[in-house]
């Protein structure tokens, strides 16, 4: 495509504005022309803060637009396949935040649907974009560590989302798993296998009732024979703890460190310094690269680094780990 | 001001097309609308990449054009007193590159003109506006480490610039060690009483045709009573290693590091991580929050946080730093 | 007790050496008088070196020798059963290197033995006595992160003991995992309640023969409700790599670091540190603080902060953990 | 020499005493047989506490007495010269503490003595034998930084001695500098040919009667061409901050940090480890390595890496510094 690339932000939420945002105020030859959200002052008020000349609450509004190229979708995981569906229809460019759907089976027929669409779809696993991890599967295509044999997560969420948010958030694997599954085949290059998951509930006693746990574990075999583990916490009341390594025949590469400012306090009670906070900090980079890598792909033709058939993939694992944790049995993808 | 902040960019180096990039492409509230350089190429050149209507090689078309309401002067060194002057007298508000000007005694008149006009005048001491050492200023002036004692700072440059910038670069205490001056006063709170220094030529030998040094080290008295040492160095052939500190009565803050990429590489030679490389990289997040902080200062009609005043004191110290290794005497400001 | 306690130190490879030089040249109050090795040459030229009266190769003459306080046993694992037993019938005190026994009846029996002689049993769990870890257990009891929730830990050897070593050692669980298994009830002040464990072989194929494995990670159920998690690996050619981690209620507790010398270079390649290279470095101190606290012991009458019943209940997780990835199932202890 | 090498320690106060524990209980092939302290109780109480045969309150009974072969000097600074001396003339080997005399005289006087007296002298600069100091030597030497061209020294004391200590320590360049002179001209391989000083008192004023100070700066011109800086202070309140770093024309090397135990607490108010407190934790190994080191050198009839003449250049250099400081001058060596 050549010219401005006109996109509407369907979701604004948190994120969803953020999306936003970036598209407008941050990224060369993206125009967002309109913004939607289910609740009228939400759209209303982001049109008027973004200098976005239209606002919505019908997301049908955008699908049936022939003035607009591409649609970024950041509403509830239970509406991604509905619009992904639509776009694909209507032959609108998908930016969908993970997971790409809630079941499987959903994800399948979206995969076949933007394949037979012709039009181009990435799915918003940011930690692929984040300078460290970009750098990490550099220097690991390089050879720098040797062959990978084994992956090492580590997903710790400050708290766990509210209540409501947990009921329809598919659970931790699906939720919060799912970016490590995702970077996971990303640096390893290679497919799951299997998954077997563990879990327990420490300090959310509400998640008994979802069959949802607060701390869990996965541990995956890779096609290439690599294995590998995921940590997933809601419980790290200390800060936003990401981690990633990847050990090879010839040495191991460690992402990811949790120092916020670059800076440290030495005092009688010791040399500290400031943990970062949230994944908002932690991405903040990330979140900016991947809308410019979405909107470069639109420009030049080519494909995203991370497609709907990466989000389908993330999915499966995420379902096998769920499936695996609820029945103790190792599950075979 | 209300509305867009007509801007016009004079001097498009690479510090200067920084500036208007970041300015037209990031800095809500800010139009470019001019760029200027003595090369007609590269002003052509600098106004098609970054979509602004108009350019000139002749810097008075910018001063006596009453669409422009700001001037961002990243030319040479020996012509910013002039180029300062003229916006003064035009009532252009102004973003001038350190060192505000090459003498002394031009800078006290510029202080003057600027106060006289009223207009507004940042000077571009970046510093202070990245994230760790802004970080570090608040948790000084909060009392965390008690009062400021002793100052440390450490400046090393990948690589002495070439010898045609060295030449009239007014030396490495004007040149390089006024940032650390500048951040010495912002964080001790202090003014400097006197100064000391001493350097040597360790890579460059053409430094001595110059009286110039590629290793140098500045002792500081300040007028609270506290002391502090500043290195610069020409040498750091491993990276742009720029390091600072404050030693208080409760504590001492360190700030800054030189991990570019967040991962390390462990193999049979040991565990390691790459270096920032220069400046760029360094203070990228910097040269675009002062130009944020210039635009909201002229929009909400506020004094920057860093004036012609702090370009003329910065400067005073850099002289007097000067003369104090020429003289080998102690230097009272 | 009170004068010197007489020790004799049964097995002289790297190890038993060691304990037997620390004790005789490091620990006051303990006296080595006699060396015991299946090898006449080794134990003469221990006994030389160290200044020991007697040696032999009969391990008999120490337990029926009435001027024998204390034995130190450094054999293979799968003697150490009988020697105990020996000691504990002959009322020797006992220092036993880890596992105390190959099989948990043995184990079992040792510690009714062990109590009804009234003799004092310390195991060789040496990373109790590392300054980190041991200054964690205090943090810990002292509420610095409130109540323990999940243990993390990481044992990775450089490389593989040799083919002859691997077959007789009993497997990665009981061999390697066995320690992290010590310090996680230790540090989580509660049993584990359950084990499950996956493994795979990924440099050394060798072990496919002995259903052993080279990666391996084990899930553990605490009774307190707190879970975790360990990984082994005899994969990792960059050095030793140990890590453990708390994460409590209220923060969370990283235990040790990979660098060697306290020292960093910086060059165009990056900044780097040497590694850890092997376990005798990592654990100098440890080892000279546990015989110095076995012979405390002895002289107070006190018990070990480490004993019989320890060797015991790590035995017991690994032969679960063992069971558990023959079987792919959870193993309730 | 063979057999156990005869020493007497003369001098008890804290490091004197772990001077004399080392040799009894650590070093192979010492034997205290003395031990000497102008007050009775002491001296008695550490014959008994170290198993000595011999203890006395005058220093005369160790030189004349012909089974001793060695002495070792931590005695006040102001009384090192005469004890030299008279080991000297009566030839016994000698370990003296830092600095060897308080003035150059003495100090000239005592390696002419020295050397025709033949005996091995050794100097107590322990940081030579800090195992990350040699470390560093040793990469030095390899060539690994390329040629040196820039020292830079801290040395912060969490607090001053007290003032009845201050009054009679020669200053803080000869008290605390002299360390960082001394392994100054050790890493850099390269005597100091002039120094300037400059100092100020920041938290005790009771210096000024000394006309000594609490925060101190010192500038070193090699006769190689390179250049250093030395920072020394009293008023690291929050621990025992040492740090060494040589630029090299290839890279920059690094020595030493602050951390304590190896483990840091992660909570709401950040991460954190724990400091280093004083001297004696930070250059425990060093004590026992330089003690082991002068042992060794009279066995082997080997010189030791650390000699009266490395004393003499290291108390030049601080004296200069002293007048430096006092006249506001560059001082020439």
């Amino acid at each position: 495509m050549t010219g401005e690339i006109r996109c509407a932000a369907i979701g604004l939420g948190r994120l969803g504005y953020w999306h936003a945002e970036n598209l407008q105020t941050k990224v060369k030859s993206a125009k967002l022309v309109k913004v939607v959200s289910s609740r009228t002052e939400t759209a209303e008020k982001a049109a008027r803060e973004l200098g976005v000349e239209g606002w919505t609450t019908n997301p049908n509004e955008v699908f049936t637009d022939p003035n607009i190229d591409a649609v970024i979708i950041s509403t509830p995981t239970d509406t991604h396949a509905q619009y992904v569906k639509m776009a694909a229809q209507f032959g609108k460019h998908i930016f969908v935040e993970k997971p790409i759907a809630k079941s499987v089976e959903d994800a399948r027929e979206l995969v076949r649907l933007v394949e037979e669409s012709g039009i181009t779809c990435q799915v918003g696993f940011m930690r692929r974009f984040d300078p460290a991890y970009a750098e990490a599967k550099k220097r690991i295509d390089a050879g720098d560590i040797g062959k990978p044999i084994y992956f090492k997560g580590v997903s710790r969420d400050p708290a766990s989302p509210p209540e409501s948010y947990i009921k329809h958030s598919g659970g931790i694997f699906l939720d919060l798993a799912v970016h490590d599954f995702d970077i996971a085949r990303y640096l390893m290059g290679s497919e799951v296998r299997s998954v077997r998951s563990m879990g327990s509930v420490q300090l959310h006693p509400f998640m008994n009732e979802y069959l949802d746990v607060d701390q869990a574990l996965s541990y995956l075999n890779f096609e290439s024979g690599a294995t590998g583990d995921v940590e997933s916490s809601r419980n790290a009341g200390y800060g936003y703890d990401i981690r990633g390594e990847v050990i090879g025949t010839e040495g191991t590469i460690q992402i990811s460190s949790l120092k916020h400012h670059d800076l440290r306090i030495l005092n009688r009670r010791g040399s500290s310094h400031d943990i970062i906070p949230e994944f908002a900090t932690k991405f903040k980079d990330a979140f900016l690269l991947e809308m410019v890598h979405f909107i470069d792909c639109l420009r030049n033709g080519t494909k995203p680094s991370c497609t709907e058939v990466d989000g389908l993939r993330a999915l499966e694992i995420a379902k096998a780990a769920t499936d695996a944790y609820l029945s103790n049995k190792e599950i075979i993808l």
